[in-house]
C-alpha cells in the first residue's frame, strides 16, 4: 500500500460522492461563467471569485500550441514534454539531441533560451458581443458583414493593446454567438529547466498513444524570464501533498483547442465523407513516407522525429474520431438532439429566424465540398509541405497585406498578431534539405494525383520537372534559410519582395490568386453564413437552455472537471491509476525494445525507487487537444497532475462526449517528485515544486 | 584480398568486354526463343540447346509467387527467404516462430512439412497460336471473341493435362500476339530443410529495402518429395567454385511476374493519374494499421509481420514506378518511341488494321476508368480485406463456377486450376480474428470513403453498424475458420452453399452481382478490347523489329543475362559486391537496433568468419518481381548467386529498362556457404550444396 492511501482515503469520503444517475462531466466552461450550479448540485464544491481568478492567472498557454502552469514563485513553468518538443527540437543540434536524451539546469545559469517560445497568461476577459455586433448591420451582404466583424475585431485588438500594453485578442464564442476580449501577458524569453528522455516521457511510443494503462513520465519545466531574471509569479498552483486519489473531484485549466460540439448534421456528415478521409490520407502518407526515411539513419530519425510524432498523433486522433463518425448509434444520437432543438426552435415564434438556420448550413456545407480540394491543396499547403514555403508565402503577404487598413488585411496579419508572426518567422530554428526534400516531394506527387498532370496550375508548379526533381531544385535553390535575407525582405517591404527571385518565393507568388480565391470563398461564402447560422443556432440555444450551455473549444482558457475514476472495457476492470512497477513490467513484456526500452537511468536507479508510487492517472473531466500540459488541480487550487492524454474510447470527444469509457490521462504529481529525486537526482528542481 | 580474386581477375580478363555502346542488357526472354544473337554479339556466348534445356528444368516456380532452383540431385531446392516466408510463417504458431528465428534440419527427418507450398518444374513449351487464333472468327463481337478464345484455352489445358499428366496452362504471350502452352511437373510435397533468421534474411528491413549497398543472407532451403522420399533431380545448378566476379558474364532463370513495357501512353497516363495513385492510397493506410497494431505486443507482430512485410514492399515498388511515371524526361521517352513505332505502322500498306489500334486502348483506358474503383473495391477486395472474406467468395463461386462447361467458366476456376485452388481453400493455415477485424475494419472503412454511407450497397454491407463492428460480427461469427466445413461446402456443390447462412457467404453472396457484373466489364470492353488492340500492335512491332523483341513478364520462365558491374550514383562510385565486414559495420552505424540488429549467432560467430567474403552483388540483367529467389549462373549453367531485390533506380523497370544506375542485387554463392559454414554450423547443407 502507498504511503498516501490512507490519507486519500480520508479525503474520498469526505467528498460529496455524486449519485449514478448524476449528469456527466461535461463542458468546457469559460472562467467568466464557470459552471457553479453542477459543481454545488455534482459535487458539493462551491468556491468564491478569487479561487477562479487564482486558477486563471496561474494557467500558462503555450502559443506553438499547448497548455502549462506556475508551479513556483520563481516562475517555474510545467507542460507536457510533447507541448515542449517544439522548443526542444529546435535548440537541439547534430551534437545535443535535447528531444531525446533530455536535459537537467542544475543552477540558473545553466538554463536554456528557447529559440522562439511564447507564453501567454491570461489576464482579463471583457465580453464586447454588443461592439461587435453593433458593426455588422442587418442590411449586409455576407461579405460586407465579414469585413465589418473583421475590421471591428481589428480596433478593438488594437486599442486594447494600445491601452494596456497586452495582447489583445477578440475570441468568437458560440460560433459567432458572443466576442469576448481576451488579454494576455506574453513572455519570450523562455529558458529550459527540465526535460527527460523521450524515451520515458513518451514511453510506448506511437503504439500506447492513445491507450491505457499507460505509463509515461510526459512533463517538461521551463522557467519565465522578464529583464533577464526569473519571473517573480504571483499566482502559481502549489503542490499537493498527496497527488489525486481515487473518487476525487479534480479540476483542468487549460486551453482545449477545438472541438465541434455543436456541428450539425450537414457538417458531421462533410467531415465523415470527405474532411477526415482527405486529411487521413494526407497524414497516411506521410507517416509512411517519414517513417521509412527516418528508419535510414539515426541522424534521419532525429530531423523527422518532431514531425513525424505530430503525423502520428494527428493520425491516430483522426482514426479515432471518424470511427466515431462512422458508428451509426453515435450519429443517431446526434441526430436527435438537432431534430429536438430544431422542433424547440421551429415552434418558439421569437426564434422564428433561426428556423431556417440548419438549411443554410448545409447549403454551405455544399460549397464547402465543391472548394475544399483546392482550398486544402493551396491555401491550406497540403500541396506544398515545406517550411521555407511557408517562409516564402509568410514574406510574400505580409508585403502585401501589411499597407492595407489594419481591419481589411487577412486574419492572421493584423497587428496584434505582427510580432508572434515576427518572431516565429525569424527563428534560427535549423531547416533540413534532405527532409524539406522529402516532404515537398511527398506533397507535390499528392498534388499531381489531385490535379492531373495535365492541369495547368500542376504545370506551372512542376516546370517541366518530376516532383522530386523539382522539390529537389526549389529547396538547394532557395536562399530563405538565411535569416538576415528574411528580415531584409519583410522590412523592405512591396518593392523588396515584388524584386525578389528566390525560387519558393516565385512559387508562392505563382499559387497566390488561386489560394486568396478558394481563401475568399471559404471565408465569405462558407464560414461567414455559417457563423451567422451557427450565431442564431446558439443563440436559440441559448435561449432554451440558459447557461447550461458552454461554447466549443477556440484555444482560450477553459475550466473542466471530473472524478479520479477506473472503468469498464470488454468487462474487464480497468484501474484509476498505474504505478512505476508496471512501467517495469510493460517495458520487460515487450523485451525492451523502441519504444518500449527505458533510459539507462532508468535501469540503474531502479532499486531506488518505491515502485507502487503512481504514475498515471485516469479521470472523468472534458479535455481536448490543446489541453495537453493542462494542470490537473484538487479543490484546494492544488496541483494533483498534469493532463497529457485521453484514451482511445475519448476521441470522439471531438463532436460528443462521453464518460461511459472515455477518460482524460494524467501524470501523477507524486510519481513526478519520485522520478525527480530518485532516478534524475534533482533535488533542488523537486524542492522548489513542493516547497521544501 | 580475398582468395578467389585472382581467379575472378583471370576470368575477367578471359570474358569479351563489350564495348560502351553495346545495346543494353534488356529482356526477360522465352526460353524456346533465347537471345542467342545478342548473347553471341556481346558477350561471345554460344551455347547449344542442351545448355537451355538444362537451364531450363533446373528452374523452379514457386506457385505462391517466387522463383527457385535445384541445387542438389537429392531434390534440394534454393530460394529466397522471403519467397519462402509464406510457408514459414504458415507452419508458425505462438510457439515456435520460424519465420523469425529460422529453422535448420540436420537430418532428413527433421525436414518439416510445408502446409500448402506448391513448386513447379517446366516441362515443355508448345506453340498454340493457331490454335487459339482459329477459334476466334474475324466477325465474332469483343465478348464472344473473349469466351472463344478462354474456350478453346480451356480445352488445350485440359486436353494436355489428360494427355500428359502434367500441370497445363496456356500463357498468353505480346498481349496476345503468340500462345504458348506451358507443361508442369507439379510438386506439392515441399519440407523445409533450412531458413536463417528473418533479421539477417531482410537485415535492414524495409528502411533498406530496394537500396544498394545491402546485407542480406535473403536465402531459404526446401527439399522436394516424391512418395515420401527426396526427389532424384536429374538437373540441378552445380555450385560455382568462386562466384560472381567483377564484369562477369551471368544469366537469371526465373518467373518475372509483370511488366508493363508494351504499355501505350494512355495505359502509363491510367496508372499514372488513378492506378497506381490509388493502389498506393490502400498501400499507406493499411501499412499505418499494421505497423500500429504490431508495435503493441510481440504477438501481433509475428502475426502481423508477413503481410505488413508485403505492403510494405509494395508501396516501395509502387513509389518507385509512380516515381517514373511523374518523370516527364522518361514519358517523353516512351511517347518518342510509341510516335516512332505508330508511324512505322501507318505507312506500312500491310500492318493498315493495326493503326488505330493505340486509338482503341485509349478508349479501352476511358472505360477501365470508369469502372475501375468498383472493380477495385469489390472484384480486386480492396473494400473487403480478409482472409475468411476470401474463402467464403471461392467456395460461392465455386459452386456456380463447377458446374458450368469448364470453357464459360471464371478464369481460375477452369479444371486445371482446381487443384492448385483446393490446395489453398483446404490449407490448415491458421486466421488470426484479431488480425482480420483490423484488415477487414480497415477496408471497410476505406469502402465507406469511397461510395458514402449513403450508398445502398454500403448500407446494405454494413448492416446499420459501424466498420469496426460490423468486421467484428463477420468475423467473429463465421465458421469458415474450421476446413472440414470448408470441404463440406466445396463438396456439397450449390445446394450445400444455397443453405448456408455463414455471414462470411452471406456478404460474398450480397456483393457477388456487383462483382461479377464490373468484372465482366473488365473483361470483355476493356481486356478483351486491348488484347486484341495489343495483338496488333505486338505483331506489328513483331514484323517490324523481327525476333529482337521479347514479350512482357506473364509469371512464366524467362532468361536475362547482364554483367556483374557497379554504377555510379550522384557521382560516387558504388563497387559491385559488399560484405561481411560491411554487414557489420552497418549494423553499428546503426547502433544494433532493429531492423538493424544481428541474430545473437551472428554475434557470436563473428571472428569465426572470413569477413573479406562477399555478401551481396549487383549486376545488369533484366528482372522483375517474381524473379526474387532466382538462380544466378554463370556461362557454365554454375550457381553463383541468388536473386533478392533491385535497387531504387530499377523500379522504373516495370515500364522502360535502363542500366545507367539502375542494377539487379543477388546474395554470393561464396557468402551463402560461409554463412552455412561458420555461422550455422550447417556443414552437411554446406556439402551437399558444394559436392564436397
Amino acid at each position: 500500500m502507498r504511503r498516501s492511501d490512507l490519507l486519500l482515503g480520508v479525503l474520498a469520503l469526505a467528498m460529496t460522492v455524486p449519485a449514478a444517475e448524476a449528469p456527466a462531466d461535461e463542458g468546457l466552461w469559460l472562467f467568466n461563467n464557470p459552471p457553479k450550479k453542477q459543481l454545488k448540485e455534482k459535487y458539493g464544491f462551491d468556491a468564491g471569485p478569487e479561487w477562479y481568478d487564482h486558477v486563471m492567472r496561474s494557467s500558462v498557454r503555450f502559443n506553438s500550441g499547448g497548455s502549462g502552469s506556475f508551479v513556483s514563485a520563481n516562475g517555474l513553468v510545467m507542460t507536457n514534454h510533447h507541448v515542449g518538443a517544439d522548443a526542444l527540437q529546435k535548440m537541439s543540434d547534430e551534437k545535443h539531441n535535447y528531444l531525446a536524451d533530455g536535459f537537467y539546469a542544475k543552477t540558473s545559469a545553466e538554463e536554456k533560451k528557447c529559440l522562439d517560445l511564447e507564453l501567454n497568461v491570461l489576464e482579463e476577459i471583457v465580453d464586447v458581443t454588443k461592439e461587435v455586433e453593433g458593426a455588422v448591420k442587418p442590411d449586409m451582404s455576407a461579405e460586407d458583414a465579414f469585413k465589418a466583424r473583421r475590421s471591428v475585431m481589428a480596433k478593438i485588438e488594437k486599442e486594447s493593446q494600445e491601452k494596456t500594453g497586452l495582447r489583445s485578442n477578440v475570441i468568437t464564442l458560440y460560433q459567432g454567438g458572443q466576442y469576448h476580449l481576451y488579454r494576455y501577458k506574453r513572455y519570450t524569453d523562455v529558458r529550459l529547466v527540465f526535460a527527460p528522455e523521450q524515451q520515458i516521457a513518451f514511453f510506448g511510443g506511437d503504439p500506447d498513444n492513445f491507450e491505457y494503462p499507460r505509463y509515461d513520465l510526459d512533463i517538461c519545466f521551463f522557467r519565465v524570464y522578464e529583464n533577464d531574471k526569473p519571473l517573480q509569479a504571483k499566482h502559481y498552483f502549489k503542490w499537493s501533498a498527496h497527488g489525486a486519489g481515487d473518487n476525487e473531484l479534480v479540476f483542468v485549466s487549460g486551453n482545449p483547442g477545438r472541438t465541434d460540439r455543436q456541428n450539425t448534421m450537414a457538417e458531421l456528415a462533410y467531415l465523415r465523407d470527405f474532411g477526415y478521409p482527405f486529411v487521413l490520407q494526407r497524414l497516411n502518407r506521410m507517416e509512411v513516407a517519414l517513417m521509412s526515411w527516418s528508419q535510414r539513419s539515426e541522424e534521419n530519425a532525429r530531423r523527422a522525429r518532431d514531425e513525424l510524432f505530430g503525423v502520428q498523433n494527428s493520425r491516430k486522433a483522426r482514426d479515432g474520431g471518424l470511427a466515431g463518425l462512422l458508428d451509426p448509434a453515435l450519429m443517431a444520437r446526434k441526430q436527435a438532439e438537432e431534430e429536438k432543438l430544431r422542433k424547440a426552435v421551429a415552434s418558439n415564434p421569437e426564434l422564428k429566424s433561426a428556423a431556417d438556420a440548419w438549411d443554410r448550413i448545409a447549403k454551405a456545407e455544399t460549397k464547402r465540398r465543391e472548394v475544399a480540394k483546392d482550398f486544402l491543396m493551396y491555401e491550406g499547403r497540403s500541396g506544398f509541405n515545406s517550411q521555407l514555403f511557408g517562409v516564402a508565402r509568410t514574406l510574400l503577404r505580409a508585403a502585401e497585406e501589411f499597407p492595407k487598413p489594419n481591419g481589411e488585411r487577412l486574419r492572421e496579419f493584423v497587428d496584434s498578431n505582427k510580432e508572434p508572426m515576427k518572431f516565429q518567422l525569424f527563428s534560427e530554428e535549423p531547416i533540413y534539405d534532405d527532409l524539406e526534400i522529402l516532404t515537398l516531394t511527398d506533397s507535390l506527387t499528392l498534388l499531381c494525383y489531385q490535379y492531373g498532370e495535365k492541369d495547368e496550375m500542376v504545370k506551372k508548379v512542376l516546370g517541366g520537372k518530376s516532383p522530386h526533381d523539382r522539390a529537389a531544385e526549389l529547396v538547394l535553390g532557395s536562399k530563405l534559410k538565411d535569416v538576415e535575407l528574411r528580415k531584409k525582405l519583410f522590412e523592405g517591404g512591396q518593392q523588396a519582395v515584388d524584386a525578389c527571385k528566390d525560387p519558393m518565393v516565385e512559387l508562392a507568388r505563382l499559387i497566390d490568386p488561386i489560394s486568396r480565391k478558394v481563401r475568399k470563398i471559404m471565408d465569405t461564402e462558407v464560414d461567414e453564413v455559417k457563423r451567422q447560422a451557427h450565431s442564431q443556432i446558439a443563440k436559440s440555444k441559448y435561449a432554451l437552455e440558459g447557461d447550461s450551455v458552454y461554447p466549443d473549444a477556440t484555444f482560450t482558457l477553459r475550466l473542466s472537471y471530473g472524478a479520479v475514476k477506473g472503468y469498464e472495457e470488454n468487462g474487464k476492470q480497468i484501474p484509476f491509476e498505474t504505478n512505476f512497477h508496471g512501467l517495469y513490467e510493460r517495458s520487460a513484456q515487450m523485451k525492451n525494445k523502441p519504444p518500449f526500452d527505458l533510459p539507462p537511468r532508468w535501469e540503474k536507479q531502479k532499486d531506488k525507487l518505491t515502485l507502487s508510487t503512481p504514475l498515471n492517472f485516469v479521470f472523468t473531466a472534458d479535455i481536448i487537444g490543446g489541453n495537453s500540459g493542462s494542470p490537473v488541480i484538487n479543490k484546494n487550487a492544488e496541483l494533483v497532475g498534469i493532463v497529457f492524454d485521453g484514451n482511445i474510447q475519448s476521441l470522439v470527444w471531438d463532436f460528443i462526449f462521453d464518460e461511459k469509457e472515455g477518460r482524460s490521462l494524467a501524470v501523477h504529481s507524486a510519481g513526478i517528485v519520485e522520478a525527480l529525486r530518485k532516478v534524475y537526482e534533482a533535488q533542488d528542481l523537486a524542492n522548489e515544486l513542493t516547497g521544501k
